[in-house]
């Protein structure tokens, strides 16, 4: 583990977060019919924090591991497709094509997982956190699509 | 060099390129004034396919090679940053938030192609018209935040 390399993945991690301060959700997500397993507000703030300090621990545990390209050049793919869900669902209300980021995260994070696992299984298991969160989160998507057609922006 | 490893930093580059897709420059953009040196519309996609495909194929190569961690890492950083930056400036309008996140970008290149020129110089060299459109991009948007007061939205 190297500080120098931590605090650069959590500098991406912090461009990934500023989407959460830059595209809040505000009433146009407060007025969606939304299903009963969704997460009050206040939690994904705070999922989000755990889940970019431990991923840019992972990240920074595995970076100087030798054969860790294939782990790093996943987690460059979940960092920039979770900064890419933000300002399309919250900023364009794009709900289907959030679904189809969300899901090509969901197979990312899920890869990204088992690259880790298979280096360091301690720095697999810190990257659960997020594969479950991402899966309420990607359920929550699924389920505002399917339950609020014509709530979405149309593509332009 | 592996193809598998090229794909993943292909998508991860994706997630940033589709930003330039989903969100348009638009009316607003053409009615700012700009400097001289603003390049044409049709200039953007071009130059920014061609960067994309040699900084991913540049990661390809060092993502194999032995001591990649910091080189990689700072990939991460630079595909999160620039996936952040359009939302930012074409959807939400925020030209002086915008300025801060291409700065960061361009200190965040600047070190990452530094790092992979002492990998392996010829990658360090595919990372150099990625440099130098950051530069033109970077002044672009100082003489835009700084020609056209009030234009950009208000920080929320």
């Amino acid at each position: 583990m190297s500080l120098n390399l931590f605090l650069i993945f959590l500098l991406a991690s912090a461009a990934a977060a500023a989407t959460g301060v830059i595209f809040r959700p505000g009433p146009w997500y407060a007025a969606l019919k939304k299903p009963g397993f969704t997460p009050p507000n206040w939690a994904f703030p705070v999922a989000w924090s755990v889940i970019y300090l431990l991923s840019a621990f992972a990240a920074a545990r595995i970076a100087v591991l030798p054969g860790a390209g294939l782990a790093l050049a996943l987690w460059s793919a979940q960092i920039a497709l979770n900064t890419l869900w933000t300002p399309v669902f919250f900023g364009a209300h794009r709900i289907a094509l959030g679904m189809a980021i969300i899901g090509a995260l969901l197979v990312t994070v899920a890869g990204m997982t088992l690259a880790f696992w298979a280096l360091d299984w301690r720095s697999g298991l810190l990257l659960l956190p997020y594969l479950v969160w991402l899966g309420i989160a990607a359920g929550l998507n699924w389920r505002i699509w399917r339950d609020n057609p014509g709530a979405g922006a149309a593509p332009r």
